[in-house]
């Protein structure tokens, strides 16, 4: 194993978030490190970029930890963009993002901004790997991702796969690292959320005639049967820590087999 | 074919687009539409939903053409959140996302706003389609998506697989309809950007100490083979409609098979 890697680090929580410190800290033992990551929170983005002719602000940070810090004012994905094509010399050995502030499994992993930045680092032929803990809380406990992740990202970068498109999602349940059970390799889980819009109640806003204004919160409904145990979601409630991969290419070959009938050469006058 | 379908539509490009004016026109002719679309542009937002207590404003439209018709200050992502748990009495039948100014093939169909109502549509169990044309212009001349959507829409939702978490992705070349060959259901393709950060050229904002200002543009660089005609830009390259599916669920199955030697029921203590 190489230990000096070029590794870029960024997240979804921003700048300020103790996860993101925590990562850059994990990740200093195997090279050198570049942060780039949001300016302000940037949770449930998925994979969106800043376009349409957006300014984008970008903000070099004091760092004693990593060779180069900056804030963007934009997009996970774009901070991975920033800094493969202005940043790093070459383009970097390895995308870490997170550590997230809370689970990014299920169906959250679609919304994800952390896995957002693996998925561009895919896209851009860089390992990628999104890794999250399963608490909210801006003081998490960090320490059993601190014990556990180092080998879990040594294993994973040694056995990367020359197929493209690949990115890794890792997420450790919200235990004290002696109470986690192990390590399974699983699928995406899925489900859905309901009740979501929750009317406004700040005094701060006021809405224009014809106007309502919400919130988005809502609960999720588990749609995978309770005994799949091999669903990150359902990884994480066992007690283990989960790793699922993902692809950025993410068409559905079993469907356009399916679908083959509607091929046609010509079309009607 | 039923033709009393409920029918979201919805986009990316926002309400006052032309695109999704000319998508209701096409669709009431199914059935019942009921229109839930951005209050600005939402290009690049992928399935990002609008969270961390950020509110969101609705505003009911006039419109004689709707059921009910509302801009929405988020995401389509958000939007079709919306439609399900707060406008439709049940679910819709089926989503559909644009007319999109502007292609959603390749590696931009990760990005694509369009694509993410789709997307969100599958989430929630509806069929989702989103469809698009390979013509930026504000004034983008529909008439082929006109003549031959409707053909395809009643293909693909009669065909409509049991499968869960299937969406799909049509793209019309920017052809007049009778240069168009014909209809290939293909796979996406991928490809990359580069030199997406130009310096902000504006008088009107101010970089303050460190900060630089950039927009976000740059030029596609192909990774997919040229010979490989069922890829989805390619497809459109070929003067042919492009029809591919996608899956909410991207688990890379083949990978998680290939690194299943990390599972371990114990980790060291």
């Amino acid at each position: 194993m190489k230990t000096n890697l070029n590794i870029l680090v960024t997240n979804d929580d921003g700048f300020q978030s103790k996860g993101i410190d925590v990562l850059i800290r994990v990740m200093r033992q195997f090279g050198s490190v570049t942060a780039i990551a949001p300016k302000f929170p940037q949770s449930g983005m998925s994979m969106a970029v800043s376009l349409g002719g957006k300014p984008v602000a970008v903000e070099t940070l004091p760092s004693e930890e990593t060779v180069y810090y900056a804030s963007l004012d934009g997009t996970p994905a774009s901070c991975v963009k920033f800094a493969i094509d202005e940043v790093c010399q070459s383009k970097p050995d390895v995308v870490v993002s997170g550590i997230n502030h809370g689970y990014n499994v299920a169906s959250a992993a679609n919304y994800s901004g952390t896995l957002g930045a693996a998925e561009e680092a895919a896209l851009n032929d860089v390992p990628g790997i999104g890794v999250s803990l399963g608490d909210m809380d801006p003081d998490a406990d960090f320490s059993a991702v601190e014990k556990f992740f180092p080998d879990i990202f040594i294993k994973l970068l040694e056995r990367w796969p020359k197929r493209k498109g690949v990115y890794y999602n890792v997420n450790f349940p919200n235990l004290k690292a002696e109470a986690i059970k192990g390590i399974r390799v699983g699928h995406q889980g899925m489900g859905h959320w309901e009740g979501q819009f929750e009317p406004w109640t700040g005094d701060d806003l006021h809405p224009k005639g014809g106007e309502c204004i919400y919130v988005i919160k809502g609960h999720f409904v588990d749609d995978t049967p309770a005994e799949d145990d091999f669903a990150d979601h359902h990884i994480i409630r066992d007690g283990y820590i989960s790793i699922t991969a993902h692809n950025v290419n993410n068409t559905d070959f079993e469907e356009i087999k399916r679908i083959g009938c509607l091929n046609a050469d010509f079309l009607p006058s």
